[in-house]
């Protein structure tokens, strides 16, 4: 038999806009003996996860709870759950994960509208609510923190308008939540979907959603009770109407995650561990706070790139905190930089997708990545190694300047 | 703020059919520090879990990959990959999980056909022959070990019967993987789907599976490039046909799988860490000695409860090796044995569903659960409670009788 080695994984600096580094807390939470599902110790974790689930999406929704997936296994859920085959859905779009979004509304069945901006900026919410106008959708969908091109679309004007006119909003806060403000309730939004592996710091696997009455309303029109578990005399309200998954039905899942403990899949224990430890330290640091140190750490990134000339992508006025993308200097062989930086310092920075495949990296800071270590390492390296890759840059600034930023004023001027 | 405690789980002894007890192994594996998704030292764990996982499944089907999400998520993968709406679908059902395949692929659109076999026993082969014959279904959706029954299936004539009409033949072989011999291969198995929390013994939250290029020709004519990262003048072949879902869609996973790690996901990096330490486990051990392992702990289970003159449930022809199913004694309330023997002794046993609930408990040796130390202590703890709720059973005879079983001739006679 082949033999495989013991799992030895290189100690990395992962400066990218997720998967960030885990906490050493959650992984020590993540390697503890398992209970079973409906264990009385562990239904009481699940329900500690669902409050503080509700703390951090800023929610008094009852229902908050993670989706046994990745990230976008909670975005699917959500618009599977709500889109009807012929629902008119609006997705505005200003990077490649609106097209996400638009993509599973499309496979839902939906007559999918969309409305673009130039990647590199966000939408004005006017422009939005004047599609809603014109378009008529029953339901908007739309990222909050666009990684692809660092950008962060104000919500709140948008969330009012779809309240008022009885549309549901959907929005995608994979990246932002946990290092951005996220304001379910004050800012109207129906359902939010987040993510673990960026500013939460916990390993990809989960999804964390949370959604209000009026969601919950219209998935119950949809419920199916499963075959096997199905009460005598059960019969479907309207037999055409169900929810096509039956993995990511969250009329299910809700049944799972409450007092009735309806059994649907085994929750992932592990994962459960470590997303309740991340929530812990996310609540512990105190939101404001933790947004204030992502705020910090960006502007000292920032002020270590623009030291040493480099150019920053996109609008300023709508940059996301945790993320900031950087021009790829003229005649600069991006990827060898990044294969470089990732081979002789161990830290990893992302590249991005499709029209920006080459212009820009994309440095995150997000979660236990977001630190001042961190940060000064990856100023460091990145002045040491872009002119061995032909970039002109000013050297001996980066890290001199940044340290200004954290407020050192015992800094000797150069 | 509210102060939410450490994690701090109490032990436990978990003899139910999954989830059970993890192996340090895979705890620790859990808890290294993560690499980013395409980090080349993380594509290569993937690469070695692809290829340990064709061991497993005893394939050289090129595509065996675990789908990120629970054990249900690889079956509604599997299944709403294959099938397209108004395809007839047979399922046989012997039990709980059978309804769930009939449940998933109604979901998916189907034109489902089931055959019901009494709960206890499992199908003639050739009942599911001849039913094939009759119905004329393009595809055949089967569960390998009914955990609700505790029955196993035989499938090599359902699998060669299958071949030979080109029909495509899926396996629910969750609780059996790593336990149960699974001959994807020379039972000309086309899709078989795994479970990670039970005979592997990883934490529930991802499902692998493995299929033959039958099934993949047959999802590829419905691959559908998603929006976004689309090459330009892409057009899809049937814009009809795509699959329904974006997240469980096996076209898109594949290509993440291959060398050409087109992004999907975020890949599930601790998870991917446990499943490949339980998979080496598994392979360190041997198959066969693993097999022959959950074997000698069945029969000393087995050869206790006889002797304490419990009855097992179910047709002994076909009992699974890895569930036992018991009989609770006439007047004794089950639930209220099993709430002791957690409280008590933390020795978690399981009861069952529907027309099972209440008459019998389910008692799992699987994986690491699955040794001699848990055995007895089950044994020596059902014989001290059971006759605490009104049960009348022979004591002092099932934990020496399991010493018997085990080979212990120093035993001395009572």
């Amino acid at each position: 038999m082949k033999k495989y080695s013991d799992l030895s994984p290189s100690p990395r600096i992962i400066m990218t806009p997720g998967p960030v580094e885990v906490d050493p807390r959650v992984l020590r939470a993540l390697s503890y003996p398992i209970l079973g599902q409906f264990d009385p110790e562990f239904t009481a974790l699940m329900n500690e996860t669902m409050e503080m689930l509700r703390d951090v999406f800023r929610t008094s929704n009852r229902w908050a709870y993670p989706v046994d997936g990745t990230s976008r296994s909670g975005l699917e859920a959500v618009l599977t759950g709500l889109i009807e085959p012929g629902d008119r859905v609006l997705v505005p779009i200003f990077g490649r994960f609106g097209y996400l979004l638009a993509e599973i509304a499309e496979r839902c069945g939906a007559d999918v509208a969309t409305i673009e901006q130039e990647w590199g900026t966000v939408f004005d919410p006017n422009d939005v609510i004047a599609a809603i106008d014109r378009l008529q959708p029953s339901l908007v969908a739309i990222v909050h923190g666009e990684t692809s091109t660092g950008r962060l679309q104000p919500l709140a004007d948008i969330g009012r308008a779809c309240r008022e006119r009885d549309i549901l909003l959907v929005v995608d806060a994979v990246a932002t939540i946990g290092g951005v403000p996220v304001e379910t309730d004050a800012w109207q939004l129906d359902a939010v979907v987040g993510g673990t592996q960026k500013c939460l710091s916990v390993p990809s696997g989960m999804s964390p959603i949370t959604y209000n009455d009026r969601v919950e309303a219209r998935l119950l029109r949809r419920k199916r009770i499963e075959k096997g578990i199905r009460p005598e005399g059960y019969a479907d309200d309207d037999p055409s109407a169900f929810i096509r998954s039956n993995y990511l039905d969250l009329t299910q899942l809700q049944e799972y995650w409450s007092p009735r403990r309806l059994n649907h899949h085994t929750e992932a224990t592990a994962m459960l561990y470590g997303l309740r430890e991340g929530l812990r330290l996310a609540l512990e640091e105190g939101l404001d706070e933790r947004f204030a140190r992502h705020r910090l750490h960006e502007r000292a990134l920032v002020a270590g790139l623009l030291a040493m000339g480099l150019e920053l992508y996109g609008d300023e006025s709508c940059k996301m905190p945790v993320v900031t993308c950087v021009c790829i200097p003229a005649g600069v062989d991006g990827e060898a930089v990044r294969s470089r930086l990732l081979a002789d310092f161990g830290i990893e920075i992302a590249s991005s997708f499709g029209p920006l495949k080459g212009r820009i990296w994309r440095i995150g800071t997000m979660g236990y990545s977001c630190r001042k270590s961190n940060v000064l390492l990856t100023l460091a390296a990145l002045e040491a190694v872009l002119p061995l890759h032909g970039a002109s840059i000013r050297t001996g600034a980066a890290v001199r300047t940044a340290l200004g930023a954290y407020g050192e004023t015992t800094v000797h001027s150069a």
